[in-house]
């Protein structure tokens, strides 16, 4: 009593903002959404910057998912709380979808999560304490940074070598790592790459975990999302030493990342992780309580492997991705300053910028800036990602529009070449 | 390199549970949760325990809800991204459902989150940075607490007043406040007391906001489930210098819990908080991104304070909860050994337990578990809320159920009685 009468005379309103908030910076927030770029009035705007496959309305997802979304809609079973892993009929689904021969799953195996987004959060945060550090790619998805800062984690950024189909440099992987390295991210399918691992590399990746014993967090939200020859494998299907936790989610694959579904399969196979793992991760997904009900619900329907009409969604939207993914890469390489990296999956192309050929072009950002400016084309700079004099494209938009917005980058480029 | 090649002889797998995921503890799993109590297997199970008005199907979502998100799926307008902290126009929504006369918002005064859980996780994380101390009710909904460890901030509990209709003992409250404390939580109507306070009463908690310059966290997730006379009051309508972050969502007052769709709305109208604290807010959304995009989407109708149908549908749940509640105390009142505190909104009744009464039931761990196992009848003690020698009903169930499980208390209590 005495001291909070005290502090009475004291106290005036002083509320700052908190460290956690402070240190949860988004780049692309940082560098792009500043108000600074505006597009030009007179050209009508060509987003290709966010990775939401539904911003030009070509992409849907399959009518046979909105059928049973609202079956169950109706049917009013779904509305109460789930257990806040999720149903247990949603997480065999996921379990089944998931496993491979060399990776089996089973329902409690599975967390669902609020998006991938926060499937990462958690096994996160039920990877490392605050002052540990965990390696994540560069150039990678600016969430893994975002949320690892919001939580005290420190980062180490290995690179990814463009001239090898973005394959990690092992070499510089394996000199970030020290006692306080809690874990190896990988993103395959990459975002903002477009590229798919091969198996060997895949197990080089596994030879440093296995050698310092990490853990691996892959996140696998593009799984499944390749162009033309190229397969996607489960690093989990690779390895019986090493834990593996996989993100997955019915965002991009199913068109609907407005759904926010996501989820950890936990591949545990020497009994590394444990229960005690088990119930950890278990503890941090009462935190908000998991994903919406319904859309929980349509799981064992939309994910189940024999289910025809889905697979033919998938087949058909790789297809048209990858016809983008080719367009791209056939138009921008002849143009003068760019290098696209061809893509093998996602729905991302970077394209390398050669500054010295521009006049009043130095970096990335001038170049996304004055694109926008210019010819109200709009891509994200490879800053936001961490490497710079690249930029990202995501070819989700119909074929007109991809087409159109490459020819204005042609005139664009043409206009500022020196 | 050095380091990491000594660090290779030494290294073995030794995966540990985070310091986050062990603070994360759940009092209800810790103490009912464990598989130690199993309900009689020759008597049906009546749950009357978790928070949940779907659990028997008798209180179901209005029908034009379902209409107006089975239209919005099939429009496919609502499957991408929306901005993380949520659609303008559900935010407009909100803004308008939340706002009265003295206390007016806009869409920018509300954060969308997942569940009231992640607008809650959203508004702590905002306020206080680790070892920083917020003051919340005992007895009070367990999530603050969960929450709270998770992340490192320090609780203090004040003491409710089951004698003065669990108002806050405002001299305790008072004597826990120090340098480090940076908010005020109350939750109104409460969960797990039923009880809702007077103008009179939150003028008084106002007065030791103003004092101590603290601002509130109001979880009013409850708002409008009251019953008779008795009217809910948001704190923020009584205050132009205390900010507020109220806490609301769609679980309890559309009975879809599921749905996981709560809001924060910033009450700040001395700009105490101002832009950086909406942009740490901003910044603090972007983690998991927010709530589905299709429940969003169905918020400017269903909120409509002019759609007559909802209204209607308040009225009748609320009729309905009324007449559970008034029951409950008309049959518990009866019961020797026991004494219902009247509730007055929500769907909880709190219910002291008068152990010297009893002859083999010495708390209300006990009483609980004993329940369990004779009658199938599932209540949580108070002991998960921090209350010894209470235990809470929510009393959603249909009245027939109802009638059976206080009729199988009162046995019980009979059974047991000294
Ligand atoms: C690599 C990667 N992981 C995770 C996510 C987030 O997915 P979700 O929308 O399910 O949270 C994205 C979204 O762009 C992504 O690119
Ligand atoms: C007081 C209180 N606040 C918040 C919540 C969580 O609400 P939601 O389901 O929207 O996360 C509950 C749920 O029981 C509650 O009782």
């Amino acid at each position: 009593m005495q001291e909070s009468s005290t502090n009475t005379n004291y106290r005036e309103w002083n509320i700052k903002p908190t460290i956690a908030a402070n240190n949860t910076t988004n780049p692309i927030r940082a560098i792009v959404d500043n108000g600074k770029y505006k597009p030009n009035p007179s050209k009508s705007l060509i987003p290709l910057s966010i990775g939401d496959p539904c911003v030009f309305g070509n992409l849907n997802v399959e009518q046979s998912v909105n059928q049973v979304l609202k079956q169950n809609i109706d049917s009013m079973k779904y509305n109460g709380y789930p257990p806040s892993i999720g149903y247990e009929p949603a997480r065999n689904a996921v379990a089944k979808f998931v496993e491979t021969p060399t990776s089996p799953l089973i329902a409690s195996d599975i967390i669902l999560a609020s998006g991938a987004s926060g499937a990462i959060e958690i096994a996160l945060s039920s990877l490392l304490n605050p002052g540990d550090n965990i390696l994540i790619p560069k150039p990678g998805f600016s969430l893994y940074e975002c949320q690892s800062k919001n939580k005290g984690f420190e980062l180490r950024f290995y690179n990814l070598l463009p001239n090898k189909s973005w394959e990690i440099d092992i070499t510089h992987l394996r000199s970030l790592i020290d006692n306080k390295t809690k874990a190896i991210l990988i993103n395959n399918p990459s975002n903002p790459c477009g590229s798919v691992y091969t198996r060997e590399h895949l197990l080089d990746i596994l030879a440093v975990a296995d050698e310092f014993c990490l853990p691996i967090l892959a996140d696998e939200i593009y799984c499944s999302m390749t162009f033309g020859e190229t397969q996607f494998i489960p690093i989990a299907s690779l390895t019986s030493t090493v834990p593996v936790l996989a993100i997955g989610g019915i965002a991009k694959r199913f068109l609907v990342p407005g759904w926010r579904l996501g989820w950890i399969a936990i591949h545990d196979r020497n009994s590394i992780l444990g229960a005690d793992f088990k119930r950890s991760i278990i503890s941090l997904s009462q935190i908000i309580l998991g994903p919406n009900s319904l859309i929980q619900s349509i799981l064992p329907t939309i994910l189940d492997v024999n289910n025809e009409g889905i697979q033919k969604f998938f087949k058909e939207v790789n297809k048209t991705l990858e016809c983008h993914s080719n367009l791209t890469v056939e138009l921008l390489s002849k143009v003068d300053g760019l290098s696209p990296i061809v893509s093998h999956g996602a729905m991302y192309q970077m394209v390398g910028i050669d500054t010295k050929k521009f006049k009043d072009i130095d970096n990335d950002v001038t170049f996304m800036g004055k694109l926008l400016e210019e010819e109200s084309v709009f891509v994200l700079p490879g800053t936001v990602f961490g490497l710079p004099n690249f930029f990202r494209i995501v070819f989700c938009a119909p074929e007109d529009k991809l087409r159109d917005a490459y020819k204005r980058m042609e005139d664009f480029c043409q206009r500022h070449k020196l």
